[in-house]
């Protein structure tokens, strides 16, 4: 900014405190002169000014009233609805055993670099004025990951809320914004194969379940026995990672297509293709898909696929024990687009992701699917391709979501190098590395999945939670009912009144109507003097008081607290 | 970042995956001879790349693991204690019909541009990479009244919680840094006179009280009253605001250097100077500084005087009802550094700001100063200078704390004007001004002063809320604990188990006492086979159980989760 806007903005306020005090000096009747040409000397300073800094910069005086590109204001209603969604979600982790980080919204460029391949153009940078290059955060992962390396943790359960940024080119109507949540959990450490893994998926499970968004299915999927389907099928071992990419886009493209992308766009044999296409139409529950494979003697043979063929009968045993088992659906399809998972990975899909062409129950796909063993092609709701660890699944790249839903709500897997990248290329020596497992909830569709939950419900939807409105009939003065609403917050109730002093009643009940306040407590003179009020339950409202008449119910006003506490339990959020 | 560093990245990947495989391999004892020579080659490319790379940037192998100047990871311990202080808050602002916005982290520069004086310098630009231009926001203020003006909003009681930054010089000591929370409550709407600014200082009270920090003052003061000092004296219209902001410092100066600024400095007449410094002493409970101020025939005959003198009469009259009336200190050296302020101001001070020549308790000042009329220097507590509207009071400016502990812990006052000029400044019309008031609590002194107090009492300060550790002895199996667990946690029970298969007794007692974690369910064979448990309460806490021996009290593993209820409810926090 310069110096003359600085010079602009305090002859503008010093024009304002003028004006307030000419109108104090015609209020009452006084010499306003000398203060009325001071302010028009001043404003003609500001004139000229002005017209200055026309050619250094915009004039501060004319421009548009938005939040930038591809970010929104989140509303009453909205910030309220989220908070929900929030505290639903920390209740669940902290009952295991969780605790939480708030690392800075920027971290060192550095930090960032050369963690996201190709989606780095999408990282913010902070304007170099001098001192470090710094960057907004892209995910949670990769600060989680930092603190990890930086404090020399070798084991912590953390979850973190947050916003994160990414320069994409927004799509306001399927939520892909510039600054959006991230609500992550992962597990660092070591422990015995599974239990870290399988208490994240009980988690995720738990945390869906708690959101109350209807019916879901936790696809899940092994990289070991992924790349050990590739090792079986002859695929060269510097080719993994881009094959597996294909894999991935099975939930998009027919398996002619991926097959083409194999073969021609990436050089594979036909007949190592065909091999890989056996496998990776083969899903469904849980130890079914896991006898069908155990029963191939080919692919049991390949010690890498045994190891996660083993993993998952570990998993799947302790899944059962936590009573989520019936949540999985194991899809040999499933990919993820992330290069650093290195054990199990999973999707969790809403119902409402069900492809148009499939069963609408995705959590009992059809038993013919689990005999797929052929190329034909499998079908797999969207899911996220952002390059983070347990990433948001809001931001993805050349998705067509509009025919699958708000996509997958979550998503996450194993990554046991990361943390020791971290720390590696920050050239500290660590003792071993740091395994992972983590799980980052798709807060912005969740949000989405209840706010058209809401719609159809046609609840009237408040951004504030005020319990009780004191309203005063005429003769009752403003002391009287603040006097009152005092009793009632220092009871922890909620409670607003009309800020006028001889408020009329009609204003007073529209306030009370406006705000879906669902009691009114009513002060009349005369029933207030022998020490008694009326509660009314907001008409058009569940919660009608027993035994009342059009009037309310009589109350003493010692028994209020109570009264209301009773009844309010259960409209508490 | 350059293509080449993204290059880098997917090779330390595909190298990393790599040696996985031929541990894999080589454990299973196969041939990795392929992979070897893959990943040599890999090695070799990963080489020459990183040395092309040197010239264009830093290398990414070769940096320091920290957070940027000024900021800090909020690690659990501080981030719970941090969200404990939020919900405190919240839950007060709830109670008081308030509702919450959020907003984008940055907002566009223009809207930020010529809002800060010269403390323009310190905000956060994004870098322009292309489109908009955008600054990180400076406070919670401007974002408020941006929100105000572009919604068209009238009447509106919101809370904002967030994060700020500033590039200032930080002192990490005195917990000035670059990114920090504000917290802030703001009633946009007309009342009736003194309505909303009652129930702005009732709301700081409750939630000072609230937050149980020990003793404070709010010391209080109104614009119209010092501008009606300053008319009264003499001082020029547009010297107003100059000579305000001088009075401001006789908390660090004393009266003969604030004279010599108002005279020397800014020109004023020795005799006008001599006239404010028979007011600007003047302090005590808020009655008893209203009579002599309306006494004063000279000050009431000023109708600016008079009306706010009317105002404080109004207001302590409410303050009354609302029984934190002898909170008010009525301070007549406040004046607050900012600007915009057009009514009552206010800042609480906590006991440990008292300044150590004064009296220890600050809520009583010694009765003479209320006759304190004289030049004498006053004394007051270290307070915000930064310029926003209801501004945190971490980040201030040549304030030497020090020997003022942590300064205020809130501060605030009445707006009326800064959503108009926002309104006018973007060319929208409003109808008229939208009056505010408001308060920020200072959440990092508020969490210094909590810091403080708890190393006092040398309680374990725990990161996470975890209640019960279930403990399996020799021959229990992982399942067995995992189903009791799941068993606490499906009834809200914050649980926690060893990720081992076949822990050590010891290992899993340290477990549960590095966490701290107030129960523990000791699972053991022959009990368990007969359908009970043991629970011991640790050692070293209070809430040891009642009637238990030193192995803890035996339970019915279907009466557990009632047991444990009915204990825990003291112990949730």
């Amino acid at each position: 900014m310069s110096s003359s806007s600085a010079t602009i903005t305090s002859i503008n306020e010093e024009i304002l405190s003028l004006q307030n005090r000419i109108k104090e000096l015609k209020v009452s009747k006084q010499d306003a002169s000398a203060e009325v040409n001071s302010m028009k000397a001043l404003k003609e300073q500001l004139k000229s000014l002005t017209k200055d800094q026309a050619s250094d910069g915009p004039v501060a005086s004319n421009f548009t009233l938005k939040t930038p590109k591809g970010t929104i204001d989140h509303k009453p209603e909205a910030a309220l609805l989220r908070k929900k969604i929030f505290s639903t979600l920390e209740g669940i982790f902290l009952k295991h055993d969780a605790s939480t980080i708030d690392t800075p919204v920027f971290e060192l460029k550095e930090i960032l670099a050369g963690k996201y391949g190709e989606d780095s153009k999408l990282i913010y940078d902070l304007s170099d004025q001098g001192g470090e290059l710094c960057s907004l955060r892209y995910d949670l992962t990769v600060p989680f990951a930092r603190y990890v390396a930086m404090n020399g943790i070798t084991s912590m359960k953390r979850y973190h809320i947050g916003k994160v940024y990414r320069r994409d080119q927004p799509v306001m109507t399927k939520g892909r914004m510039r600054e959006f949540y991230q609500c992550d959990i992962d597990i660092a450490g070591t422990c015995d194969p599974m239990v870290y893994d399988s208490e994240i998926l009980k988690i995720l499970c738990e945390a869906l379940t708690a959101l109350d968004i209807g019916q879901y299915t936790v696809k899940i999927n092994h990289r070991k026995i992924l790349d050990g389907i590739f090792q079986l099928a002859g695929v060269p071992a510097d080719k993994t990672r881009s094959i597996s990419s294909a894999v991935d886009k099975l939930d998009k493209l027919p398996w002619a297509d991926v097959k083409k992308e194999m073969t021609v766009e990436k050089g594979l044999d036909e007949n190592v293709a065909d091999k890989i296409g056996q496998y990776v139409g083969l899903k469904g529950p849980g130890y079914d898909v896991l006898e069908k494979l155990k029963s191939d003697s080919e692919l049991m043979g390949i010690p890498l696929a045994k190891q996660g063929i083993d993993d998952m009968e570990i998993l799947f045993r302790y899944l059962k024990v936590y009573k989520v088992l019936d949540k999985m659906s194991f899809d040999m399809s499933l990919a993820r687009g992330l290069d650093y998972y290195t054990g199990i990975i999973y999707e969790a899909i809403h119902e409402s992701s069900a492809p148009p062409s499939k069963s609408t129950n995705p959590s009992v796909p059809p038993s013919s699917e689990l005999s797929t063993k052929t190329g034909t092609k499998p079908t797999k709701p969207s899911k996220s391709k952002s390059k983070s660890g347990s990433e948001a699944v809001v931001n993805e790249d050349g998705i067509d979501e509009s025919t699958v839903g708000v996509g997958s709500i979550a998503a996450g897997g194993r990554y046991d190098n990361l943390v020791g990248m971290f720390a590696e290329s920050a050239g500290k020596k660590m003792n071993e590395q740091v395994p992972c497992v983590g799980v980052s909830v798709g807060v912005e569709r969740v949000y989405s999945i209840m706010e058209m939950r809401r719609k159809q419900t046609q609840e009237k939807v408040r951004g504030k939670e005020t319990e009780v409105f004191v309203l005063g009939l005429g003769g009752i003065e403003l002391e009287k009912r603040m006097e009152v609403a005092t009793m009632l917050w220092d009871n922890g109730i909620k409670t607003s009144f009309s800020p006028k002093v001889n408020p009329k009643p009609p204003a007073q009940w529209k306030q009370a109507d406006d705000d879906a306040i669902p009691y009114v407590l009513i002060l009349a003179p005369k029933e207030f003097a022998e020490g008694k009020v009326r509660i009314k339950a907001q008409t058009g409202r569940e919660n009608t008081i027993e035994g009342e008449d059009k009037n309310g119910v009589e109350v003493k006003l010692e028994e209020v607290v109570e009264y209301l506490k009773e009844r309010l339990v259960d409209h508490r959020i």
